[in-house]
Formats: structure tokens, sequence, C-alpha cells
């Protein structure tokens, strides 16, 4: 199979055709306008379902006949139930013992409890995926076994391709720890509870059916609903939807790595000199063991000066939650909760609010949360002297990580990216990173144990940081530095010609591409 | 200009082409099929609205104009102000100001403070309305005076008619109560605190362009948000948007006549007697004199047998929100909130919780929340023999009254209708309606104060009441007692060949005409 090759704006040589769709070449941040008209679903007719409201079905399997499933439609599934999850692969044994051939499978993300896709990738049932692929799916990928071409879309970008017709789904099965029989689902309550549902909400809306699969069935009206039974083909009851002790970890933990700790407090510390942290702001960190201590650092330094946050944004954890509980902020608005505490304050305090990636993440929308927020500390395998950098591959060029939101979170008023300046004695600060998946004009700061790297284009930044005592350095001088520690610059990774996925912008263009491996 | 006409399933006739649309005649309940996709709204991108958030302008006309409003277009507003609303006529009045003709104004109801609407349309401003035009405008389309064709529809058929592409909107103008400057809104909290906005939602979705308008402007995020800020173009700040005291009536007061009394009291151990008052059970009441009475004699059976309600629909007053504190139902569905209680209930009780015509009534999705109601007590104008009922026109044939979501709760489990067997010696059971609203097939009961009549075809009701004391008679009898007391009955409506209007039924289908008058 010959492919055809573009040079897109950052210089990235992308594929013209992906799975047998033309595609666009990035263009550059914002250049890209899109035409047209969203996807439109299907009109139904309450006059085709049951008037009780009751839809369950028997079974997955019946639910999946009932949909009509065939050769080579689109299955989506989703990742609020991480490493726990149990229904997508349910979903994909259930069609594969229908006798279904060459399924594009469209997660939301995967994890690594679903290697076994592997097996049925070999045996023909899924021909591709199409969302992130961690671990052994990405490995699987990178050596080039994958028949179609991996797509890896952030969380914004997967609502605009559902969106905007880009990806076509046919069935939707939606794990729901919550569900009445007419399909209104929930995620916050029951033995399975995640929290918010709302990386399915775009397919509930958009797919042509929809299958809401629970363990934990309640009398309508569920509430709240955040999953709606009018958008609802089928319910299937299940004794699990997955593993309660992998969907939300007990607790998130802080780094105790004291390099990792000294990042953190940097960031802390630039947020406070740079005069964002100033009453009524708003920030967002993940759930990674720095941006915890982060949040430590910085509720600290906002306690001392008297300052609290109009919002936070989530993945919510326990030090959010702390954050609300003391009056620090007014509102978590969480994409997705990642521990206990963080699930029960979903699910209880309405000033933790569940959002959903057309509210905060989707570029293709009339704005969206994810420019609303004032910083943004985010994480990255490797970041190179222009700023750009890589959250799916490392050096070695191996595909390992999905983009979550990361992408759009990059849109904050200011992006600053905390890590490490090597792991394992590999340089993660490099000459030019592997992958691009974040172009460096939206990146504004590198904080390393290091030293703190600001964008040049930041001007007003570096203004405002004039005097300061944090080690506030020249990118290049840091990576230099790195890399007399480490012995030079990290091996170029040994790559083959052969396009096996691609790195879609939040604007549905393409990015950058994943190429085989040598072997 | 000749019109087209065609009998339908129930033997009315009904124009085929309405507003330059073509029109398909009512086949029977559940006969019409739909076919095709939704309505499409054009992708946008958010490199064109602005990174802060802000999305205000300085007043309606800018907004208008931004939005590109020309002769012709369509523009929206919602009913959730009531008659205290200063919205609906600001933005028409905004778009005569920039000298823009022949508007189709689609308001999800209108009220008498729109009289001056009237004078609109005379100038040319307004082409004609597709909404419920109460009062004075009912008149105005009654007498032939509007250009175009009056199209009332429920408020289901509204959300299905927006959904299915039969009415593009192009600026939806969403008088909002609370809002941030992203265009996130809310209803329940503010000076203008309406509660529910769930009738602006379809525009949110499917308008061209969606401006907010608002009195009460709160830092982003503004939580509970109905509306997205996603959907927003323009927010646009008003020193006020309507009038609190007519926006809810402080109290909702129950019938202090004794025939009214007693019709509610019917309804009440007729929903005991025949065993649909039982644990678990649900049903909608307005707030008309005696569906307030109702909830209240009910409320006393319930409270005797020990028997709790699941779930209870509004439009909200205090007599549900009482059941909802009393522990008589465990949750409150509320489309719209009449009054003061209910606003209250609704901002702070998360068993309170605000439905939308798509969750609640559109007859073209996966099923809705109308048919798991197991009994709706409604009124009406005019029943006949054969259980057929208007509430758009009296005998007198002149448009007065809107649809709301009447049709749509014909689909619950027991429908009755509860009203007076005459008003001011006009008999309300007669032997052919003059409008029809609804189908004899789906009205179960009609309760008046000289007795109970039961649909033949409800043979199950029937077998359940034998032996009750309740007055169990044949419509028919009730009917030609009423004629006896009023000296026989009403006069026809003289009326004209002249379709002014026509009454579309849940599907999008015609159901009946309203004609001109004969003057």
């Amino acid at each position: 199979m010959s492919v055809e090759l573009v040079v897109n704006k950052v210089g990235r040589r992308v594929p013209t055709v992906v799975n047998n769709r033309e595609q666009a070449p990035f263009l550059g941040v914002g250049a890209y306008e899109p035409d047209g008209r969203k996807q439109a679903p299907p009109i139904r007719s309450c006059r085709d379902y049951p008037a009780s409201g009751d839809k369950r079905v028997t079974d997955l399997k019946a639910a999946l006949k009932k949909c009509g499933i065939a050769d080579g439609m689109t299955i989506s599934t989703h990742h609020h139930l991480r490493n726990g999850d149990a229904v997508a692969l349910l979903a994909l044994r259930a069609a594969a013992e229908l006798g279904v051939k060459d399924l594009m499978w469209f997660p939301s993300a995967s994890f690594p409890c679903h290697e076994p896709v592997i097996e049925l990738m070999d045996q023909g049932v899924v021909h591709h995926i199409e969302g992130s692929m961690n671990g052994p799916l990405g490995e699987y990928c990178s050596r080039g076994k994958m028949r179609g071409m991996g797509v890896l879309r952030s969380h914004g970008g997967r609502w605009q391709a559902i969106q905007d017709g880009e990806v076509h789904i046919d069935i939707a099965v939606i794990a729901a720890p919550s569900a009445d029989p007419f399909g209104n689902a929930d995620g916050s309550h029951g033995p399975s509870a995640c929290g918010s549902l709302g990386f399915a909400l775009a397919d509930s809306i958009y797919a042509d059916h929809v299958i809401v699969v629970t363990d934990n069935l309640v009398p309508f009206p569920c509430i709240p609903w955040q999953i709606q039974g009018n958008n609802v083909d089928y319910v299937v009851e299940v004794d699990s939807i997955g593993d309660p002790a992998k969907i939300v970890s007990g607790t998130t933990e802080i780094t105790k790595s004291p390099d990792r700790l000294l990042i953190a407090e940097y960031v802390a510390r630039f947020l406070k000199e740079a005069g964002i942290m100033r009453d009524g702001f708003s920030f967002q960190a993940g759930a990674g063991g720095i941006a915890l201590a982060f949040v430590e650092f910085l509720k600290k330094l906002m306690k001392e000066a008297g300052v609290k946050a109009r919002f936070v944004r989530g993945g919510s954890t326990k030090y959010l939650v702390d954050l609300l509980k003391e009056g620090l902020t007014d509102y978590i608005l969480d994409g997705q909760t990642f521990d206990l505490a963080g699930v029960e304050s979903i699910a209880r305090d309405p000033r933790h609010v569940a959002t959903s990636p057309f509210t905060s993440y989707n570029y293709h929308g009339k704005g969206n949360f994810a420019t609303l927020v004032d910083a943004v500390v985010l994480g990255a395998t490797e970041v190179d002297v222009d700023f750009n950098a890589n959250v799916n591959t490392h050096s070695d060029g191996i595909l390992l990580h999905g983009i979550g939101g990361w992408q759009n979170c990059l849109f904050a008023g200011c992006t600053i990216l905390a890590l490490p300046s090597f792991r394992d004695r590999i340089p993660v600060l490099v000459d030019q990173v592997t992958t691009m998946t974040g172009p460096g004009e939206l990146i504004d700061v590198v904080v390393s144990e290091r030293g703190i790297a600001i964008n040049p284009r930041r001007t007003d930044l570096l203004d405002r940081l004039k005097g300061s005592k944090l080690p506030i350095r020249p990118i290049q001088e840091i990576k230099e530095e790195v890399e007399r520690i480490t012995g030079g610059p990290p091996a170029k990774a040994s790559l083959t010609d052969r396009p096996v996925a691609v790195i879609k912008w939040v604007d549905g263009t393409v990015l950058d591409t994943v190429w085989q491996l040598q072997e």
C-alpha cells in the first residue's frame, strides 16, 4: 500500500488519505476554516419504541443484532471505567460471536485491560482502532500489524470528528454505573461509580444506534441523567461493567521524588510571580504526581495570599475536592473523575459540575472552556527547543500514549509543561520532537528541575518574571546541560517510511504521522 | 390565494401547502413514518469567537446585525417569562429599527403582553407567526389579517419541527434570568427568575445564530447552565428582561367553585378506584384551578393509603413542591415553573429536575417521558361524543389558545379531561369539536360535574370501575343532559372557506385547520 504524503505547516510529512478518507494537512493554529454542517443523525419516532419506556433486551448480542450490526461498522466505547472497564471487550466479543468482521473500534481511550483487542484484530473481527492506543495496542500499531491506520485525537478532537461527520458511529455502547430501563444514565452512583460520563455524550447524540450497558438498574427516572434515554435504543443489564478497584484508584498519590517536588514548587511559585494566581483566577492540572504536588504548593500560596479561584478544572482528585471544601474555589468543572474523593464529591456537591468534551474542548463550537482557563499544567514525553511537544511517542518512536485533553488545554491563558529534564538517562528536552502533538507557539513555559524556560513569544511573562529568584533560563541552555549529564542527545528513532497512525490537531487536520518501526 | 385541501384520516379538510412548505395530512396516531436525518446546524470554530470567552455586544440591534439579520428570516423567542416577557418585543422592535421586513416570528408561546406584535405585522416587519396565538393575536389571525398562515404546534411538536428541519431558525433570542459572558444561561436565579429554560433548548442547539439576553450577568461559569454557552454567539445585557410580578405569579390558586371542586374530587377518586394511584405511580397535572384542587384531593387519598409516587410532572406549583417536601414523591420532573414556590424549589432541590421538550415530549425521539406517565389531568374547550377534544378554539371558531404540552400528554397511560360540562351557558360537550386538537382514541376519560365518561375503547377501565359509586355515565347521555339545561347545542361557528392557521399533530402532520371568520 503506497500512501501519498504532503508536508504540512510545521514541516511534518503527513498522509493525504487515512482509512480511505481524504485529510487536510495542519495549516497552522486557527488557520483551518471549517465549512458545512454538523453530522445529522437519523430521525426516529416514538412509534418504534416501547410506550412503557422499557428498552431492556436480554444481552449485548441481542442488542447488537437489533442495531443491525454488520461487517465494517464502527463501534464506540468509552474510558470512564479506565483500566477496570469490562464493557468494551464484552461488546467486541459479542460482535465476534455473531461472526462480524472488519469493525472499526472507536474508543474514547484504551487501557492495558483492552490488550485482548489485539487477538480480535488478529482474527479479523476488528479492522483497526481510531482512538488512543496505550501500551501493547500502541506497540501493535507501531509494528505495522494493524490493517488500518491508527488515528489519535484529543478529547475535543473526538467530539469534533463525530460532530463534523468525520467519524460516523454505527453503534455506541455506553457503560453506565447507573441507568433506568428508558436509558437515562449516570456515572456518579452505583457499585461501579466512576464520576462523569461526558466522553460518551457525543456518541449518544450522533450515533445511529445507542446501547446502554449497566450493572445498576434503577427505576425511571435515573437522576441525574448525563446520558439522556431519549437518545438510547436499548438497555442491557450485566452482572458487572467492570472492576471497581481499577475504575477509580482509592486515592491519587503525590510524587515523593525530590526533583519532581521541586518542579511542582517552581510551577506554583511561577503562577504567583507571574500574577496569574489572583482572586477569581482558574487553573487546570491533571492527576499525575507532579500535578498533584503542584496543587498542594499552590494551595499554600493561595492561603497565604488570601486568594480564591473562581473555578478549577478536573480531572478531579482529592486535592481539588479539598480546595472546594475549604472555600478556595467556587467550582470544580470536571471532565473526568480520578479518585474516590472526586466521585463522592461530584455525586453530592452541586458546585462540582460534570462537563463534557463539548463544553470543555470541542474546537468546532462557539468557543470552549479550555480557552477560559488562566493556567494549565501538563506533562510531555519530549519538548524541543522550539517548545514543540510530544505526548504520544518516546524518542524510540513507539506509540505509547493517547492525547487525552492535552492538545485542547494548550489554549489556556498560560500553558506550562512540568517535566523532569530527563528520564532513565534519556533527555526529555530535545532538538526536535519525535512526534509533534502540540505546536510550540501554544506552549508558554517549560518547568524542569533544572530551570524554567519561558517561550520567547511570551515577552509579557518574561517581563513579569524579571528579577525573580526562580531559575528562568533559555531552553537551549537547559537542554545542553541535560545532554552533558546524559552523555548527549537521545538516539534517533529507527523508523520506516510507512505511516501507521496520524496525530490529529483539534480542528481535524493532520499534525503529524507515527511511522512503522524499523525491525 | 387559493389553497389545495385534502381530507385527512379524521375527516378534517387540511391544506397541502402551508407557508410555501408541503404538508403531510394526519394519517392516524402512530401511522406517519418519518425518514431522513435531523437538522444539521453549521459547523463553527473557536477561531471565530473571542478567546477570552466574552461574547458581550452593546445591544440587541448590534447583536442582530452581527447575526446578519435580513428580510424574511425566522426569529425565535420563548415564553419562560410568560406575560412578563420584555425580550420578544425588544428583539422584534430592534429588527424593525434596522428596517428589516417579513420576519417569521417563532415563539414557543405568545401571551397578551405580545399584543404589540400586531402593529409589527401591520407594518410589515413580521410576516406571520408560527406558535401559539392567544387572545388578540389569535383574533387577528382568525380575522384573516396575517399575511402567512398560523402554525400551531405542541411543545413537543415545536422541538420535532426544529429538529426535523421543518422550521429553520435563523436567529434565536433567549431571555435568561442568569447568564455569564460566555453565554451559559440559567432560569432559576436572578431578579427575573422563572425556573426552567427548557423551551429554548432546541433553538440553542439548532438555530444558525443564538443571542442570550440577560439582566443578571454573573462571572463565568453560570451554574447550573441549562443553555450551554458553546451554542451561543452573542450575549446582550439589558436593564430588565421582564416584569417579575408577571413572570411568576406569587401563588397559584385552587378553584373555589363547588362544581369544579367536585370535578377535581371525582378525578382523584377515579385514579384511586382505577388502581392507578399505587406505590411508585406517576401523574401530571397543570396549573389550572381544577388541576390544583385535584392534586390536593389526591394527596389526601395518597396519605390515607400510604402511597408514594415515583415522580410527578410539572408545570410545577406549590402543590407539587409540597408533595416533594412531604416525601409523597421521589421527584418532580418539571417542564415549566408556575409559581414562586416552584422557582425556589427547582433552584435548590436536586430532586426537582428541569426537563426539556426533548426529554418530555418530542415524538421524533427514541421514546419520551410523556408515555411513561401513568395519568394526566388536562382541560379542553370542547369534547365531542367520540372523545375528540379541542383546546385551540371555542365553539365560535376564534383561535384563542395554544396547544402547549396538551397533545404530547395524551400519550400517558390514562388521559383524563377534567372540565365543567358547560361554560357561560355554552355546552363543552358537543357532537363534533369545532377544531380537533386531539383525536378521541387517545382520550380515556372525561370528568365533569355531571358525571364521568369512560372511552368505550378502555374496557379495562370500565371493568375496573364496575360497581363504583362514582357517577360513570355514557358521554352521549351527559351531553344530552347539558343540552337540556343550556337549551340545545351551541350555535355552529360562522366561518369562511379560507384557512388561516393549521393545527399540527405531534409528528408534524396536519390534524386540522382554523378557518377565517365570516364577518
